[in-house]
């Protein structure tokens, strides 16, 4: 599991950083990537990096302000173009639909596959047998969501030493052993499988939180993460304007990071006042509070 | 006047060439200019350009294909956010009103100035007392246009010489002779001016096709242009897909340069499948039937 960081800038596109998107690479865990938000010109970052747009099989929209959503007509039209077959679901607040929709209609656009849209809430927006995604809304004036993505435990290791004492030697038996609670072995006794197996290993978690206003309640959501992905639009001394624009502090998300207990912090949405000279002391200021702290690059990948 | 090519790419963005735009600088002649297309990422090439959102007060939308839409959305809130506040007119097909309205209204953008649609039409689509914009339709499967933009004649220079001859000096009064069909001079005699000024300079005119299959009657748009800008989507031996695909080949566009007796022709809308050393072999099958051609690149300059 890793995170590619396609966009790192807020509001605008610069020089240095372009607007929001990013990619969690599954490509280990279950072959696909997942993409949250989808800025403009996300396709143009993606043809410097080695991502496929054809294995991003969904898209997490945060909210729909237009650097976070102006990207992803484009990013379809040419996922389609290049030869995307499989369907894409696009979770997102009400709207995200009518203007994918809207403009996928209007330039004539016809995709070689199925979009399905599913409306962001509350709770747990999807699961399946790996992975179980919760959304929880935030503070930006407009909807905004944050979305916590659970890989569930990994099965434990089977414990070969033992079985080997008990005289079962390796083979296709031990990949039975692994998948079912009970085996019958070559001799007709029946192994219960249970006490050959190690403890399950806890899967990762990841919060990626959309631009929002610093709310202690915010931290159900980053609670424990192995790496919380968070918005840090203004310095530290700036939490008024940051109050006034619905944004949060670099302090503002490290005190989150720490109440949370997460593991690493990564701050994301760089306004494009700062300079790059300015970017040590944004840092150093969340470092203060949460030490495992770092400011996201374009195209900086980081593993969880 | 000049032309700087934003985007010359076809259909996909590539890391050599961006989706179609261009801009047409009228600075020198009415401190505005005039953007033609507006793919994805189109704010982004600007970023490293000299140009100024602000100044942009008219954009020519030739088709609703995605390649030359989608970056309207970012473009016009990006020149919001900049401080612009002079209203814009986007010429199109029908349609680019309800996209445009759709994605700001989405999105939550209100912007600092006002936007008025107007929809394309075959005959004169915008005219002032400098310049004048004929559109006419293309064969693209969908409504595309081409554009031509006639400056008006200038008035000719003021024949000072022979003033002087008349024993009329220098002064305010010379204003008066260039502006005014009779002006009445210090001795209270009256003077028509006419004859006191020079023959007027032609106006250029620039043509702007958009996307198109190549038709012989096509060049009446392009009729003894200054310039001729066309799309180039394939080379002089595609002319069946070209046709399939409602594009132009590098011969029929030089073809139709002849035709119409331009003055110089710039090829554009170069697909991704060309690598950079393919270029010159394209550019040689259109100079051998029109030999003022150009290939355009992003960020290219032509004065008019």
């Amino acid at each position: 599991m890793q995170v590619v960081f396609l966009g790192t800038g807020a509001g605008l596109p610069s020089k240095n950083r372009n607007v929001t998107s990013l990619v969690l690479d599954l490509l280990q865990e279950n072959n696909t990537m997942w993409m949250f938000d989808c800025g403009e010109a996300t396709q143009h970052q993606i043809l410097y990096t080695n991502i496929k747009p054809r294995k991003v099989t969904k898209i997490f929209i945060t909210h729909l302000h237009g650097d976070h959503i102006y990207g992803l007509p484009g990013f379809l039209s040419s996922r389609s173009f290049q030869g995307g077959i499989e369907p894409v679901t696009i979770f997102g607040p009400r709207g995200i639909e009518e203007y994918v929709k809207t403009s996928l209609e209007i330039s004539q656009t016809r995709l070689t596959y199925q979009i399905n849209f599913v409306e962001t809430h509350n709770g747990i927006i999807y699961e399946d047998n790996k992975f179980k995604v919760v959304a929880n809304s935030l503070d930006h004036g407009v909807i905004s969501y944050g979305y916590r993505i659970i890989e569930k435990d990994l099965p434990g290791a089977l414990l070969v030493d033992k079985l080997k004492q008990h005289n079962i030697q390796p083979g296709p038996l031990y990949q039975q052993i692994k998948d079912q609670e009970k085996v019958v072995l070559p001799d007709g006794q029946t192994l219960e499988t249970a006490p050959f197996i190690g403890k399950p290993k806890p899967g990762r978690v990841v919060a990626i939180f959309g631009d929002t206003r610093f709310k202690e309640e915010q931290d159900k959501l980053a609670e424990n993460a192995d790496l919380l992905i968070h918005e840090a639009t203004f310095s530290a001394d700036q939490e008024k304007l940051a109050y006034e624009y619905f944004h949060t502090t670099t302090k503002q998300a490290a005190t989150l990071a720490k109440k949370a207990k997460v593991k690493k912090l990564i701050l994301t949405h760089i306004s494009a006042r700062f300079q790059e000279e300015d970017l040590s002391s944004l840092e150093n200021e969340a470092k203060e509070i949460f030490p495992n702290t770092e400011i996201a690059k374009d195209y900086t990948w980081f593993a969880v």
